[in-house]
């Protein structure tokens, strides 16, 4: 069945591809940038300047990647259950499981201050392109010009948070071509107010996730404090009087994190043959061992759920979007779509001088990544197989000692001075950390070291000294002193000697693996990255040339105007309506014996009559949306709320590399039912006043 | 914790190797070379020629790779639960899961008869090594010695076959030192008599799976018949009236699959850093897989059941293994006892002139092995990542085809005369094939060589013939008429002009793939199997030299007897007693809230009062086994049944490469726990009469 829904979409992708318009509800845009000429047309609407600054403003970044919006004039934001769940474990304890109760603060003092949560607001936005890029000396080699772009970023980073007070980042977009400068307002006190029971908010669990008719209350709040007193924001959302209907134009405002579609066919084998097959091989790895763990008793599976979570969800995104690189013709269209532009380049000779040798740059820089790429992702940032919260914290505190030392401008981007303050609220985080947990993650990761470099590969036999991978993860996490944030502090606080002279063994751990995660760095960042980057840009201008500008860059993990319409499919000949009911949930739990996880909590169960059956729950929306864009508020012409996404549809993984509306789906909470929610099964009425009136 | 336990554990098997004689209850013995020393001076028992006789025509081969025993003068068989659940997977229907239900046939006429199950008797052996290693001419290259040594096994073999009229196989031991004449009478009408629900024969399912304490009624019973009657053997193990003790001597006796004992430590390296690893990829992928799929709808699960416990099994099994080969004290165990053995082979000239190079001649194979395994593993024989039932029919009939056409000795071994009745069995089984099965396992097996060879693989491509994966594999299943047993009939009969002109997608596919799994079959054959088995041999020989013969060959999936004393253990400082009781089963019941896999079955919960609280459940021994042993029956020195071994400890799995007793333990089930439920839960008297009173 798949296989068929995922091969008719190629063929729809592969005609957008080949004529480059927008004809369809594509991109994820810049909102300096928004698709005015596709909005009129499509949908005959032009957002206005103030428009798009309210929106703007009322949109969130929550924690390491989320999206959220402010839903109030009291400061109250919202977003996914699965996106604030991260601090709704950090505020469970064995004996107050808030993933499995649920919580109402029903007045200001009941409202709990998360632990080491941080919420940003994109204040402004400015291109400087032109000064990052002449940063680089003409002739200068890839590795040397990339060293220097870093540099001028630091720069205008670090200028400009002291200019302004508001946190800088410069954001590189179309992998190179520009560079925009992000200033945001940062907020660290933030509080819980609600959040249902985990088993509504993943009604249906890994079995339905990435599913569609679905029935999910994914949705919590939390509220911004500022001097101890709720934040009253200039711009916040108003909540929609009517919701949507079927075909209403929608807006999905977030921050979408990572997209593929501009990489080159040997970039996407690349991903397709090395890459992808790696991280799967992690994630269902670690998914059996969480499952092992989870299995031995009620507080495992409680202190593992966020983990396991995590590693379900990338798995069968990941399985998605690899399914899509193998079927042929979705890569036959890549193909076809790299060659048209070749091809025009190569036509005109000022453009092939210019630009034609661009596509065999990249590929040559994936060669170079098939070499490194197992032992650089498995020591190294996002997909790094030592998992541990103490490791980390470890690992930070050796590399910001060494880091501190060096000039703003030469230091790793991440312990420069634009990155400081929200580092140290992750590593000062009081947040519990769980010594069985910690053990396994290590344990894990250890083991994954020797099964993929083998038992007598000289770093691991160091990492090991002596002991098998559980001997070792018990060594260091009984031994750590971390686990005290003024350890930490002090740690922090005393630079490399304090590094230098410490005995504590995971520190002993940290320090004696930087040096090769600094080698692999280096050797990405000069080999690959910096060779990427260079010719990425020079592919884009070659586009831009050819095609016109009309294009929005791949997500980037910043805040991106996606818009669509609320549509259903036809899946298997049978039509999928755009909306589900309260109905349509009481169904499914009954058809599948309320067995988990389409069990339904008890106040759900006792509260059924009071809910309207015919009332919508979740639906669908052709917006252009993938991972990161998750608590997104979908909003309408009007910039009120009618919904906020949570997920995608199978159909839509594929959205990675490639977009399509045949099938491809955002999956959205309707407004209407998080109103009909707090009102008849939480009897958080105040809560509901607040959404629908704006607080106040 | 569990490196604790290996660590000490290894220290006993490193002082075990050093010194060679067999000084604990180490060893799956021959029973024509029985451990006569050890059993006189560690517990005063020799065991005479008529009791090997009886024992060993009292055991039965179940299936494909199981153990079992005849346990009453009717032709009653009796193996584990979970040994016997494929074939009573293949009884059942959407309808009657008897794997849920249980089933007891209450008269001869309600035995359920098995689709295609074997089963066999060990009758007589005969030494057969001069005959085989006088094959190979001297000079010959280690290649052609093993392609003659093969010639003459199949000349052994068939001679054997065509003169006595029962099942003759060679078997290799000491991998290549001893070649063994097995001679077997076949049953093929078996019936099933008696099986528990799975939630109490797998009570506690992965999770305790290799646990103890344990509380498991893993049992089942099935009846040989010959000629439409039920069998009536010359012999069958009697019932113990009295049971097991703490302390007392206990045999195993049944069918060990594979141990790497002695292996080189360059071989076991091998496995550590490239078989292992690769193998719990695949497990780790298909268990997750297999989880997915059967959560997708309850006659999914139904139908996947086997597969996801064979994965979960293994996966559980192969992770207790590599952390042996990962725990440095039994690598440097291993490493001292080949060293001193090479020491003492080069310190006689003449020794070292024989057997002095045997070992890097095995390291240079397994160099070799490295760089083929991937592949050659992925497409053939046992672990081959293809599980498809259609797949694997096609497979034999095209090679079949092929083979048949060849003088008997040149044939590959599974299509020589003394295979082909057991083949056919399998080839023409009615047993149920499920479409959606199917073309998940097809799936899987497509996407995991794209995953490992890249997108482009040439032979990948051939064998997607321009589809997804999971396109090509419903196209492949879809189009198949291999379901129809008459249709592999006409095309076993018709030969290789049949498989020629056979439009069937299934056959072609097989037919395209067939000449790749000749190449990496001989490849492995000719330069690594052949190499490996010269060296053992001299290996051998250098260790009987240097250390004598008493020495059991590693295991090799046929007959062996296994010695020991049921005795408790100390875990974590706290004594782990040698038996459960039937209380202990309901305090665990209670303990994990009764969610699955720790629910009882309603007949468990009504009948708890008819038990006897304190009658002995599970008990644990000394003796020496390994997967395949499951099944077989534990005996005493009178040769009754005091219980059937269903599993090892955590701590056993090591026994794989290395014995210890400190704490790894054999799991038996009480033979006094099945006659309880059998006549208190199971209201099946007449069996247990059967079983106490040995038939008639």
């Amino acid at each position: 069945m798949q296989t068929q829904r995922v091969r008719r979409a190629a063929i729809v992708a592969a005609a957008l591809i080949l004529t480059s318009a927008a004809a369809a509800d594509e991109g994820m845009w810049l909102l300096n940038k928004p698709p005015i000429q596709a909005l009129k047309e499509r949908y005959g609407f032009e957002p206005t300047p103030a428009w798009l600054e309210h929106v703007q403003k009322s949109c969130v970044r929550f924690g390491g990647g989320g999206s959220a919006s402010v839903v109030s004039a009291d400061g109250l934001v919202m977003t996914n259950h699965h996106v604030g769940s991260d601090d709704i474990e950090k505020l469970s304890t064995p004996e107050h499981n808030l993933l499995e109760t649920g919580f109402y603060a029903r007045t200001r003092e009941e409202e709990l201050p998360c632990k080491d949560l941080e919420v940003q607001i994109l204040w402004s936005t400015e291109d400087v392109t032109q000064r990052v890029q002449s940063a680089a000396a003409p002739g200068a080699s890839p590795a040397e010009a990339n060293a220097a772009r870093r540099r001028r970023i630091a720069e205008i980073e670090k200028e400009s948070q002291d200019a302004t007070g508001l946190k800088s980042d410069v954001v590189t977009l179309y992998h190179g071509a520009r560079y925009h400068l992000y200033r945001y307002r940062r907020f660290t006190d933030v509080r819980l107010v609600m959040a249902p029971e985990q088993a509504i908010a993943f009604y249906g669990g890994d079995n339905d996730n990435f599913e569609y008719p679905r029935f999910d209350l994914d949705v919590s709040f939390f509220r911004i404090y500022e001097n101890g007193k709720p934040l009253h924001p200039e711009h916040y959302l108003k909540w929609s009087g009517t919701g949507a209907a079927e075909g209403d134009l929608n807006f999905i405002v977030g921050h979408p994190a990572r997209t593929q579609r501009q990489y080159t066919v040997d970039h996407l084998k690349f991903l397709r043959d090395v890459s992808y097959p790696v991280i799967l091989q992690r994630l269902w790895r670690r998914e059996v061992q969480l499952l092992s763990f989870s299995a031995r008793s009620e507080e495992n599976a409680r202190i593992a759920t966020g983990d396991l979570y995590g590693a379900q969800n990338s798995r069968k995104a990941f399985t998605g979007i690899l399914a899509g690189l193998h079927d042929p013709q979705i890569m036959t269209a890549k193909v076809s779509a790299e060659k048209a532009l070749r091809v025009a380049v190569d036509a005109n000779p000022e453009f092939h001088a210019q630009w034609g040798d661009a596509w065999d740059r990249v590929s040559e820089a994936q060669r170079k990544h098939r070499e490194h790429y197992l032992r650089y992702s498995a020591l190294e940032r996002r997909r790094e197989v030592i998992r541990s919260d103490l490791y980390r914290i470890a690992r930070h505190l050796v590399f910001l000692a060494e880091e501190k030392d060096k000039p703003n401008a030469e230091r790793l981007e991440e312990y420069q001075e634009a990155a400081l303050d929200t580092l140290y609220l992750r590593l000062f985080s009081p947040a519990p950390i769980y010594d069985e947990l910690e053990m396994d993650r290590i344990t894990s990761g250890l083991s994954y070291l020797a099964e993929t470099a083998g038992g007598d590969d000289p770093l691991l036999v160091r990492m090991l000294a002596g002991q098998s991978p559980r001997g070792r993860a018990e060594q260091l996490v009984s031994g750590t002193k971390l686990k005290d944030v003024e350890v930490r502090k002090r740690l922090a606080a005393g630079g490399t000697q304090a590094i230098a002279e410490s005995t504590d063994p995971m520190i002993r751990f940290a320090a004696d693996l930087a040096p090769e995660i600094r080698r692999l760095r280096k050797l990405y960042e000069d080999e690959i990255e910096s060779v990427e980057r260079q010719n990425y840009a020079r592919i884009a201008a070659a586009q831009f040339a050819v095609q016109g500008e009309n294009l929005a860059p791949d997500a980037t993990g910043t805040l991106r105007l996606s818009f669509g319409a609320v549509r259903g499919y036809v899946e298997s000949g049978r039509p999928v309506p755009a909306f589900t009911t309260f109905a349509g949930l009481y169904q499914r739990h009954q058809e599948r014996g309320g067995k988990p996880p389409f069990a339904l909590p008890q106040r759900w169960l006792d509260r059924k009559a009071r809910l309207k059956p015919d009332a919508p729950f979740n639906f669908v929306s052709t917006a252009d949306i993938i991972g990161g864009n998750s608590g997104s508020p979908t909003i309408n012409r009007a910039g009120e709320v009618i919904g906020i996404v949570f997920d995608g549809n199978l159909q839509g993984l594929v959205w990675d590399i490639a977009y399509t509306d045949e099938q491809a789906r955002a999956v959205c909470l309707d407004a209407r039912a998080i109103i009909e929610a707090l009102r008849n099964v939480y009897d958080a009425d105040p809560l509901a006043d607040e959404l629908v009136g704006g607080g106040r």
